[in-house]
């Protein structure tokens, strides 16, 4: 089986690392001349929009999926013609905007901070008096790793921000003060079975997910579940979909949806039975679902503008590394490491001495 | 990092899975024009005598290594001359020679079947009066898989069986009555530092690995830890040493040894910390390495001449496929699953929903 994606970075090198020994063949449409997952499968040096391509991606494989969620609507939509595709366009729909994925929440008694959809320097200023400071306004699409997104904690910080953001459709949401951020990685198989990893601790800096540990018997592992199954079944969702929440007074509220494997859950690869890559394989290919279990307690740390000295990481008893091969550049993931131990005292331990290795 | 290696079947597909999320980088050499490693790197399609491919693959790659040990001594020797190479020349030379073999086990007091060098059908018949039958006769290169080798079993299996073996340089083995066949996975670092993977427990059918299953606190460890050291400081061994025993009397005698990642070894992807293909890997570049330990109970399974249906595999649950995508073909290896449990009463049961899947 050929699997097309659409990207081709670190996910899509990942997703072919899992998918080569069931034996898939993988084939990556990306413009980045050095997309990193081309070691692993043919690359397709092309555009998003570029239909020749498409076309040609389409007709060489039996299926295609994303490692990224702002694929434009036509770019799914012209695939949709000649290939499976998942997740679903209406998924990919959803999930790219966040106006539409806060009012899926909402129609779905799903809590989440108050939003306001903001078009005008004038819907901001309506919102910001409606919602209250301070408050997160964020461009509809196109975000990532806290790019596209302003806090506002003074009215001051208020003037002209619409036009700062480029003018742009936003979105303004209330500030939550929250205790924790958790994610919830789920997987679903297009007979409708649904799959879910442990809840995953995230700490994030300047916007970046930094740390994510896998937790045991967290108590709010249910009520993730719930929330993240109305969604689920909402989209007749097929594949990975990564679910973030704020942890506020004891329970959930939602933040933001990735219809792809994640980071919060890079983990998986040593840290569960079946890899989140696997399972979002096996599901979109219509095989049966791998099981999410836990392999002793892990962690994942995030490697962001280098990889530490590799001999000195892989030095760490315990401790994976995932080096993506990609240049490094300040801001940018270009790997991680997964540590997984036997008991949490250990793993703490282990987790310190690759932090002690980055640096910054 | 670039590694090139020699060889493109299965072993190298692996080694490049384990070895990408390191950041290195594969290049293969091998004439097959189907190499199934070429879908995780460069494919050198050239003979392994062809020099110029030779060159170029130095040229490109920080060192060599090899997925196969009977490789021609010149093409060692040769690229020996431009880029490290591990293991060394001399190790290849011993390891792919039965005479050489086994006159090293005797060299170093490690006990193995009586054995005898086989030049001429008067060689043949004065070794047989000598060691006795049964007995079995292999050429002294070149033989895999219980390819190039005859059990004789009366004086009428003798007669011309010199010629029938191609009239090349042979070994006579005296047949040992053992009660079990296991091996022992060791890697070395440059620097000496060496480890052991728990023994493994081997089942071959046809002179092909069926199933291998990892032990527990095996009572001959240490003694095949203290015989594979031996060999390992003899040759100043660098990377993945595998080291085949008969269990006979409650001791061990020497069957053979393989200069690679070895079969018996596979299970180690998921059954072990770090992966014997990892830590060969970890070995030829210098880098430290990794923990040997078990993660639970595990087994690994061959897949003979076809994979069984994808879904049924990897519906068991603890099961792990990996496809080397290869064509089907009779008697060839074409996958395995390793199968890794809690405890050793839930891998059995799991080893035989796997073994029912496979077609007698």
């Amino acid at each position: 089986m050929k699997i097309g994606v659409i990207g081709g970075g670190q996910l899509g090198r990942m997703l072919a690392l899992a998918g080569t020994p069931l034996g898939m063949n993988f084939a990556f449409l990306d413009p980045a001349p050095d997309a990193c997952a081309a070691a692993l499968g043919e690359h397709l040096r092309a555009d998003y929009g570029d239909l020749d391509h498409l076309r040609q991606l389409a007709d060489e494989v039996d299926l295609v999926t994303f490692e990224f969620e702002s694929v434009p609507a036509e770019t799914v939509a012209f695939l949709s013609q000649f290939v499976p595709v998942y997740p679903s366009a209406e998924a990919l729909r959803i999930a790219r905007d966040r106006w539409f994925e806060k009012s899926m929440f909402k129609d779905l008694d799903i809590p989440t901070p108050a939003f306001a959809d903001i078009q005008s320097q004038a819907d901001l200023d309506a919102a910001v008096a409606s919602i209250g400071l301070p408050a997160v306004l964020k461009t509809r699409t196109l975000g990532y790793d806290g790019k596209g997104q302003k806090v506002l904690r003074s009215a001051a910080d208020v003037v002209d921000t619409f036009a700062e953001l480029g003018s742009v459709p936003c979105l303004l949401e209330g500030f939550v003060p929250f205790s924790g951020e958790v994610s919830l990685i789920a997987v679903r198989a297009r007979d409708g079975e649904t799959r879910f990893y442990p809840l995953v601790h995230n700490t994030h800096d300047s916007g970046i997910l930094r740390l994510s540990i896998a937790s045991t018997d967290h108590p709010l592992q249910s009520l993730a579940e719930d929330y993240a199954g109305r969604v689920l079944k909402q989209l007749d969702y097929v594949g990975v979909l990564a679910f973030e929440f704020f942890e506020v007074d004891g329970g959930l509220k939602a933040n933001e949806i990735a219809p792809r494997v994640h980071n919060s859950g890079h983990w998986t690869t040593e840290g569960a039975e079946c890899s989140q890559f696997e399972n979002h394989l096996r599901a979109v290919a219509g095989l049966p679902l791998g099981s999410t279990a836990k392999v002793g307690e892990s962690a994942m740390l995030n490697f962001i503008g280098e990889v530490p000295a590799v001999d000195k990481v892989i030095a760490v008893e315990d401790c994976h590394l995932h080096h993506y091969g990609k240049a490094f550049k300040a801001g940018r993931k270009v790997g991680h490491a997964t540590v997984r131990s036997v008991d949490r005292a250990t793993l703490d331990r282990q987790v310190k001495l690759v932090e002690s290795l980055i640096k910054g």
